[in-house]
């Protein structure tokens, strides 16, 4: 078979690690030529192949695309993006395959979570119906951690280690403020669905204590009077009280905690993360001074702070793809399967689109202390390694090195015209 | 003249290299025990002083205060506690005196802000109208950056990086999303009086178009017409916009853009970052899509990406405070003393605590570009080499090594007891 080209995009919220998968992919690629000629990267994911938007990853040189390694952010542009059902919408599954078409695509890598896997899958199956059959290749991403049959998702890592470190260091400033001062310290972290995120705030505490003294899961619903109360005990047992909540932390009832329904001046929905919520609330009932901080991007962005297990981790499933993809697998997703805890180790295998695709893995019950509060013993074991090993960026005069990549289009081929 | 004892304390808010001050002080003070027999430390600042509830720092081991470079917080407790002034309360000032006799402390090191040098200075005053004269020393510590003398403040340094590695980061972060997704990102910095901190923002971007877009200081009064009107530009421009707002951005009239005077569902103020003001007016006014950011606590405490400039000087300011004051110096502070901007040199200094005491040193309008929403080339040539070099902690399994202190009392010796 003469080599074909390869088209790969990022899809999503993207990640402190998504490029170092991007180096995997290319990297991997330039190795086997005589397979996949060219890798072009989509602008802006997904709509760069729709709209015949594609940047020509050749054109970089090997230290360029080597700096992915340690550039945070989504170096060919992400987009949030879902492709309907076929049904739906077939027009734009027959333009991706007319793209394809036309610039000799037969490999699809699409690098992101539970609805790029889906993606992928279907372009799988309907390359074939059209008789333009392309190798998809499913490739893991997302800070969540919250895709099926991976032991853990690339991105993640780097996250919880950003947190677990940001959440220990944050509790020695308030421990040293609270006789006099600031008393409750709320961490607002990511994870809508699932309470991986916050989880990983728990390894900054070791004993009964030590911060965290509350974690707010989205998988436990929130009683008002419960967590008032351990708030209370914490600042009289320890003196103060640190608070790591989910984004998603909700009642009962579903209600996010963050929707508060409460009204400006002008009668526009006030906004509020989760964290002035929950800050409200230690002031109106217990009068205590309160401090809080709402990660945001920083959190998933922050490089400088990445775990090496998930550099490697991000790096391996990008080259397992594209060696998944030669030996003539396709519609399969690789996925990090953990073969011991003490030491870790792990290795990548292979799995169906279809098992992964639209599917979301939540923080287990058995993760999660009796009270509600915290993280057990298991959860540790799980989580531990994943943020092990510090993966330092290159400086330049005390900002981290990034990559400058030219990102040069490749010459659009088609005469038609697609708006997304 | 028989050695005596010295007495060191934390005050105020404290920073992620305030323990590097802490262990300068103390480690130069175990070189001179002929002079110096013991360092005590306040437990919570001054506070402990005043309850004769102190930490001897002599029964830590040479490896224990060597972990205090790496360790963030304030490792003794710090406090939010300014005497008042010698008329209002003698007492507090006689009851110091009274403890340091007690003690055999002829040495006193304030390790603290602007209050903290007026505090040393009125001691120093008091102990030789006492006929208990005590060397007093000014040790300056506040991420502000804001006292005068001094080229800058030990503890600003590793704020000012945390907060110009974040903005890159979350900047890189935002460009990848702002096809789709996020247009607009807001980061919320501190510096209630002084724009130092939010400038520091500035370093991230090195040419036009580079994120952050827009900073807003306290310096500058916000005009909110004008700010929304380069929001607009940036997206239409560069597709994004990034913001660096300092938490003391206000209007002309001087009320703070935080000040919302906003009700819950309860008639209860509503809490509110100026972080989330600001993106209101964003959703409002342009229906641009946001992400924001509050660093608070984190930026303050991030040891993990803490300035190698910074941990130095922290460093060097204590060890110096110990020489001045054996060298028969009372009443000043260490200064730093920039000679080069480059090579960036710089050395230590004295000062007098009344040239210190009660100023603030604000951000120079030469610093803020014409438009009121940038930094000047004078700004980065001034705060480049305070964020420069990387001083790492050591890891294990994946979290920092913090110090692990005894923090053993001193026995009391006075029968009254002091309620503060």
């Amino acid at each position: 078979m003469p080599a074909m080209n390869a088209f790969y995009a990022q899809s999503g919220g993207v990640t402190a690690v998504i490029n170092a998968t991007a180096c995997g992919v290319i990297e991997t690629a330039r190795k086997h030529q005589n397979k996949i000629a060219r890798v072009y990267a989509g602008r802006n994911g997904i709509i760069g192949a729709l709209t015949e938007d594609m940047i020509d990853t050749d054109r970089e040189s090997a230290a360029a695309i080597k700096a992915l390694m340690h550039t945070p952010g989504g170096a060919f542009g992400s987009a949030r993006y879902k492709l309907k059902g076929l049904e739906e919408n077939r027009a734009e599954y027959e333009r991706l395959i007319e793209v394809f078409k036309a610039h000799n695509i037969g490999y699809f890598f699409y690098n992101g979570g539970n609805d790029s896997m889906d993606t992928a899958h279907k372009v799988s199956q309907i390359s074939k119906k059209m008789g333009f059959p392309v190798t998809c290749l499913g490739v893991p991403k997302t800070v969540d951690n919250d895709l099926p049959v991976t032991d853990n998702c690339p991105g993640f890592g780097s996250v919880a280690k950003y947190v677990a470190v940001s959440t220990q260091e944050a509790a020695l400033d308030v421990a040293s403020m609270a006789t006099t001062s600031t008393k409750v310290f709320i961490l607002e972290v990511m994870g809508r669905h699932a309470g991986w995120i916050a989880a990983a705030g728990g390894l900054a505490g070791k004993k009964e204590g030590d911060a965290p003294h509350i974690i707010l899961f989205p998988e436990v619903p929130f009683k008002k009077r419960d967590f008032l109360k351990r708030v209370r005990q914490c600042v009289r047992d320890y003196g103060f009280c640190v608070v790591v909540v989910s984004e998603g932390a909700r009642y009962a009832n579903g209600k996010f905690l963050a929707d508060q329904g409460t009204r400006d001046a002008f009668g526009h929905a006030q906004l509020g993360g989760v964290a002035s919520v929950v800050a409200t609330m230690v002031r109106d009932n217990l009068g205590l001074k309160y401090h809080y901080a709402i990660a945001d991007y920083l959190q998933r962005s922050a490089r400088h702070i990445a775990s090496a297990t998930d550099v490697k981790q991000a790096y391996a499933v990008g080259q397992a793809a594209v060696k998944f993809a030669l030996a003539g697998k396709s519609a399969v997703m690789p996925v990090i399967k953990r073969t011991s805890d003490k030491p870790y180790r792990w290795k990548i295998e292979s799995a169906p689109l279809g098992r992964i695709a639209n599917k979301e893995k939540m923080l287990p019950a058995r993760y999660i202390t009796k009270d509600g509060f915290g993280i057990t013993a298991a959860a540790r074991r799980y989580l531990e390694p994943l943020i092990r090993g510090e993966d330092y960026p290159p400086y330049v005069n005390g900002l981290p090195k990034v990559a400058k990549l030219r990102n040069v289009a490749v010459k659009p081929k088609l005469k038609t015209r697609f708006v997304v």
